[in-house]
């Protein structure tokens, strides 16, 4: 099977650098294009680091630089206690960076990369849903377009798992929930890879160590960019190791049998409390008419076998460095 | 040791009658009030329906009318569709009531009940919370000199059991979302029996038929009530039997080691398309300040043992029955 086509929205990021290694080094992936988003960082920092990865690891695919703030919502300070101040777990980053970023902004890069290759391209979206949306508002003619949206972002209290900037809201989604509704609103086809299934897949500091020794220069950056990542969580939360977020999206990309989804329309609250929480109405059981009803129905990952999962990553990561050793 | 002393704030209500049995029927328990709010039907209904139980079963404790209609929002029309026509699952019912309510209100008859009894009263909540809101706002100081609150309300997730009114709402507690999250800003100590455990203890059909045959009156009953009940839960989620709501609070009552907690704050979303969602923040896990900040831990049952509170139920209807035949 040819390998599909996929764009990575992104905002770099600790755990978004991982996945995209995950995603360059998979052979059942062509990377078409990077696009930036505001979030983990600020979207100088979080594009300039994407270059910075373009760079360092000789990635063919261009970076489009999108949004760098939400569609409603005031931009908030970076979440540099998890990322460290340059977002990438502190480590040191050349001055000069030679890739430059594409002519196109992130949502146009979307629009004509989808028109382009219309049905084939796979969006994998770690950061906030702002370039999607942006997209979405400026050719809703993409929608049947897309092959596949795979999210990760998002919370729905499966496994005792909830939010982790708020009790019930996940730090993408509530960077900008008003763009995220609108995404689900969309009858295209989406899969959520939330933090039910990506907090139970838990990289150990030993499992890190034994990539870093197998994985040449991969595995090293790998393991220098998430020092500062595992003390956050070890602080906050008492993980000896680090949660794998965006590259749970990529393993569903490349292996769904890693995952039980469950499907039904998705909301997310936009204002008081709860604001960017992400809410599934299953269609397992039957409501009067209310918010969800007459939206599309879009999947949810609610299990995860996170022993297959980690060994893929490992195993995607050893090869690839070794074809490019 | 001594019965402990109850109030059993109550909307019946289908499973409030059958709740109401448990507690009469325990010798554990000191049954010293009923207290009505509107919910499961109107005001009238409810506190007909509890005058109609307190006579067909000779109940000593007193009836006091409680709230016709939430804090802030309008009262919504009664869900007959789950309870019947006369909240009792249309079972006939006597034209002519011999009890009377009491003197005072609802809100009233708890706070004098609790100066009364200072540190002796447990309050069995399963309606809404309006009246235990409005005892809280007229009289703050009973706070301290309340025993427990067992609330049978809300849901928050677990075990993917999610709202019954909305994906995230449960009827209690959208029913006043504003006096339930007055509720959960008090100090008392509070344990709250949601779906996520009161979904998991489901009664077969074949359970009732047993509870009728071995419990005369009571058994017989039970049985009729639930007829209708269960059809509405048969056709809306596939159940074959009916969920054990407000005797799940009971049973926390009786016999706390059923459940496992979880402690933290508590708030309750008050608009938007979450409202009536109960929200907790584990204290497991750190959170930057936030609306949780600085408000009261309350537990929450997160498990249960469905199994032995099922036992539990069936041999209090019994062995109370036995006594009184």
């Amino acid at each position: 099977m040819a390998p599909k086509k996929v764009i990575y929205d992104t905002d770099p990021g600790v755990d978004d650098a991982m996945a995209l290694l995950f995603l360059e080094y998979s052979p059942d992936v062509d990377l078409v294009g990077i696009t930036t988003v505001l979030g983990n960082h600020t979207i100088e920092t979080t594009t300039r680091n994407a270059l910075f990865l373009k760079d360092y690891f000789a990635i063919a695919a261009p970076v489009a630089q999108g949004a760098g703030r939400p569609l409603v919502l005031e931009p908030t300070v970076p979440p540099t206690y998890v990322h460290g101040e340059n977002g990438l777990g502190d480590i040191p980053l050349p001055d000069v960076i030679q890739s430059r970023v594409h002519d196109l902004p992130a949502h146009e890069f979307i629009i004509k990369t989808v028109r382009d290759n219309p049905g084939e391209i796979t969006i994998v979206a770690v950061g906030r849903m702002t370039n999607l949306a942006l997209a979405l508002r400026q050719d809703p003619g993409i929608v049947p377009l897309v092959r596949e949206i795979v999210i990760m972002g998002g919370a729905f209290g499966f496994k005792g798992h909830s939010g982790n900037v708020t009790p019930v809201a996940e730090a993408n989604i509530i960077g900008d929930p008003h763009a995220a509704d609108e995404i689900f609103a969309a009858a295209w086809p989406i899969v959520v890879v939330g933090l039910d299934v990506t907090q139970e897949a838990v990289m150990t500091t030993a499992y890190l160590e034994a990539l870093r020794d197998a994985s040449g220069r991969a595995g090293q950056f790998i393991w220098d960019i998430s020092r500062f990542y595992e003390t956050f969580y070890r602080t906050t939360t008492g993980l000896e190791g680090i949660p794998v977020h965006d590259s749970s999206a990529v393993a569903y990309l490349l292996d769904p049998t890693l995952f039980t989804t469950r499907g039904g329309p998705i909301r997310v609250v936009t204002e008081g409390i709860a604001i960017g929480q992400t809410i599934q109405q299953p269609n397992t059981r039957k409501f009067r008419p209310n918010a969800w009803s007459n939206r599309p129905d879009h999947a949810i990952c609610i299990d995860g076998d996170a022993e297959r999962f980690l060994k893929l990553y490992f195993d995607t990561i050893v090869a690839g460095a070794a074809a490019r050793a």
